[in-house]
């Protein structure tokens, strides 16, 4: 397979301008089309990536020469694109969430592996440099006993009014746990406030509770003066700020801490010390970029991509359970 | 009265030696001795404030020539030394939390009452401009229809293993929610986890219902790498970040907001917009300067404290509801 | 003219990709053809924009299908691009700097007359919503009596070696000064450090002297750890900062000011006042985005540009001052 | 010597006041007497340190039971009351500047030799654990060949109408640039505006260059939107950022640098590197602490201060042919 793999992509609203830039800017990928139900987006694409364009996805489904379909569009067809673009042979990255239940994410797994094609789900965290170094520094128990994690991603901006701020937004954190910690939560808890639109939660807080005692939690949020993205992990002996949004400082490590000192007389001791600040160097490639390349790379070599559909559907049953938390007013919801 | 009033202090830890630097600089007071179980404590306030020390604070209760008490030990003593304090006729100014039970505080209330004496509680930021300003753009509807309010209250240090975070740091926030929108919570939910001391939560995230579905949230522990003291107010037409710790910029009110714009059909549309930042000059005066200004004032003028025995008593129907919530996994409890 | 406006580009080295992506997105340009000398460079406009290639930028001079020329390679080649072009009938956008001395940019100004063509310069921050604030702040005696300016324009990173930082660097704010000042300054001395290469400063300190006494200082360099655009305007009743790299607050506009009081005596007091700061909203539209259609609309309407010939001698006619007082040791140069 | 050093303070106006708090909160040393020409300035220290005042110095010189004077006045006295101090056998720490001029300066040095007693100058930035450390840094050559030095010293706040911003403000970074590089500067430039008091520079900008081609730069300013104290100590291989008002990180030090590389032909090469951040962990004592106790040391066990008089008229020097260059409108004054 040496020309460039041909893509198509479906969506061209809030993420799908970010796709296609990025598939365009990889020489092993071709972006040939691109739909959308809104005529006016479509001009964009046209000019910038002399895309083909059409307003129906299906016209791209269609397309013998697609080898593989990219889909942004909202949360609630991502399942019906993804399916009907796995029968069709093509190819799928789904973005976050790839699909609105556990059963749909299913569904789309056993498809894909029916027709020996490529599942991969958008979940640009897990493609990131910065959090690969959070993973690998808590494998390597440079944090001492893990704590907990909580994570604040907030913004003003992309209000959503068929889904809520816990599938919209949640989707990253979740996975970025799952991926760092190497575990499903055991139970998840969830409350939150609709202000805006009828049975959308505009703003949630999630507690999750993971193996060994870690606890995390996530406030989500598209009510919010300022961008915020940022992860703090605490452990016994080291801890992490991860804050996306700082250019110089993505990862503070903090040589900072508690633990307990067990004393000769049965009684612990705390030991508290506060240290130097480590700033590493992360590489700073667009994570998208890295995530769009990695696809590429699993269709052409078929291989099975880093966020598989395994991976999709962890993230949609934390979701799910958590979606039930919020209906029961923050009962604890075994996962 | 044109003596100074003659203040005795309990308890030289933690914060005893701010308010004895705040009592000793005010020229209406006059701080004429400090007890502290811990004798090593005592050389400071002897040498910096000629204060008369002593081990045993009864001790303090016994000297006639003092007017008032104010006590800085830890939590689970308050209410016994309050009480005691106002049995010997002493004004009493006890640290926050008022006592450990709704119970005790109404005790203590009913003990002011009775033997004439001002009580009052060290709810610092009710004395805190910052504060007043929000309440008052609360008040006045600069914000719009009122959302929701975070706070996060962290930081490494102060780690206690005879009450938990909830107790310990949650106090702050939850007297700044009611006193900045005039209400108490209906209900309170609160999920934390325990690493350095049996049953000692070392982190909670609590979750509130105020009037009018104003949600609020807080996130206090003292296992964090920064010292995070951050208030965020969202209301459909701007937005208040307080930052107690940013002396530049301790509150910026930013022209965002979303909001609902009904339409001739029936549907609502959504209005989104995103202006100017505002960050008003606010007075510097340390606030528990005037906390501690304000309790001298009132013990002379005979006036009834901003932060009195029911303001107190408020705090700790919320705490003993957010503690209940712990025991059962985070149930929502009302209030 | 209802063609998109043909443009080919000369130089795709550090600064050429950015007038590329921003031409390419431009609905009345077409970017037909880029040139480069070195060949690895030329694979990114073929495959981004289908753009035509040359190593040789007269291959693109000498298209007569083109209707414009955009420079942006070496400074020391800017002159003798730039008269080729306008020779050849192409309307010109150079790079800043316009040329390496005033003989050159005044023949380039004479040349573009001759031939009825746009010169114009790219002083991107002309074309910068917030310097354009900045000016009408100023304009409108908003700050007061204007006491001074100063600007930090630093990072690691693009060191040349065949330009200084003074002629690198600082017509970003010479041209920025010169703009929201609406005059020449009088005179200009400057300092510098040699370090990496042979008579090529790495680090100037340029102080300049504008009408009615305003001071302004610019510190440029290329041997800093951090990346800052920063320029402090201070006035005697207001202040502003200006942080380029600020998202949230570009600028910060301070009622912050000290003013001369005259008193009875004959003998003047200073009157000190420190109140709100505010962040007025600024259009966040690339200001290269801006540059760019403005050239292009110069170029169809005939236009005069905003940063035309005459503006870039100006900011030469500085540049060879304050190069002529670093070859004095800093000596004060009249303008 | 067992009983406290008996301590004199003349000048309760500016810095006073943190003179009087640091030498009351030493356990060696005993405040006993203030004396400031302005009256109402007296209370305060009378009631927070029981201390004797007077309205005239000469009244503290002449107490015998005196072992120490501290010397807080306006810059131009300091010579008269130092050398009063030390003619009545009085050891004596004098605010930066130690005096107006090197002349002063020698005297007084001379009169502390000859009459056996501490001379010391309030050169705070040299008792400060960041700045050893920046001197550490540059000794053990771990950033590799030094480049240069820039600081900015600005705020709004104490306007002088005596001294200008070189001798108000500057003293603090030529003390520490002489600290941290062990040498005099070889010559000196400056330039600066004069906006509210007839003669006196409210903003200087100074040049200094210190041998081995190191160059430093020094922004002194009392009309600043902001509170700024931060030097940048640049070198081949590592950088450092000092932040005066960043609790969190005081000192970054960066690993990034750019150097020459030889190559065979004759021709060098540019090395850049980019790496990591560290933040060491510095001690927080106020360094108004470390130097009050360093000079009560010094007067009790006979030794000679690290800020002895010395090093105070090597500021001088330096602020004295600064001062000539301003009077030269920039010229370069050799030291």
């Amino acid at each position: 397979m040496n020309e460039p793999t041909r893509i198509g992509l479906v969506g061209y609203g809030y993420w799908g301008p970010n796709l296609a830039r990025n598939f365009h800017a990889l020489p092993d990928a071709h972006l040939v089309a691109v739909a959308d139900v809104d005529a006016k987006r479509l001009d964009e694409p046209a000019r910038l990536y002399h895309a083909r364009t059409y307003a129906d996805y299906r016209d791209i489904l269609a397309d013998p020469t697609l080898d593989a379909v990219a889909v942004s569009t909202p949360a609630r067809t991502h399942f019906e694109i993804a399916r009907a673009a796995l029968e069709r042979g093509k190819h799928v990255l789904v973005e976050k969430p790839l699909a609105m239940s556990s059963d749909e994410a299913r569904r789309l797994i056993a498809l894909a592996e029916q027709k020996q094609r490529v599942l991969m789900v958008g979940h640009t965290f897990e493609h990131n440099p910065a959090v690969w170094k959070i993973r690998e520094l808590i494998e390597q128990r440079e944090l001492g006993d893990l704590y907990y994690i909580y994570a604040n991603r907030v913004n003003l901006g992309r209000v959503q009014r068929d889904i809520n701020a816990l599938w919209s937004i949640a989707p990253h954190d979740i996975s970025i746990l799952i991926y760092v910690l190497g575990a499903l939560p055991l139970d998840v808890s969830a409350r939150g406030a609709t202000y805006l639109s009828e049975n959308v939660e505009d703003v949630v807080f999630v507690t999750l509770t993971f193996p060994n005692h870690v606890l995390a939690h996530i406030h989500a949020s598209w009510l919010d003066p300022s961008k915020v993205r940022q992860m703090t992990v605490v452990g016994s002996e080291k801890m992490i700020v991860y804050d996306d949004v700082d250019a110089e400082a993505r990862l503070r490590i903090y040589d900072k801490g508690v633990y307990k000192h067990g004393s000769a007389y049965g009684e612990s001791q705390l030991k508290i010390h506060s240290g130097d600040i480590f700033i590493p160097k992360i590489d700073m490639t667009e994570p998208l970029r890295n995530e769009c390349a990695h696809f590429v790379e699993c269709v052409r070599e078929g291989k099975r991509p880093r966020t598989d559909g395994e991976n999709g559907l962890r993230v949609v049953r934390v979701l799910e359970a958590a979606q039930e938390s919020l209906a029961k007013n923050g009962a604890t919801i075994t996962i």
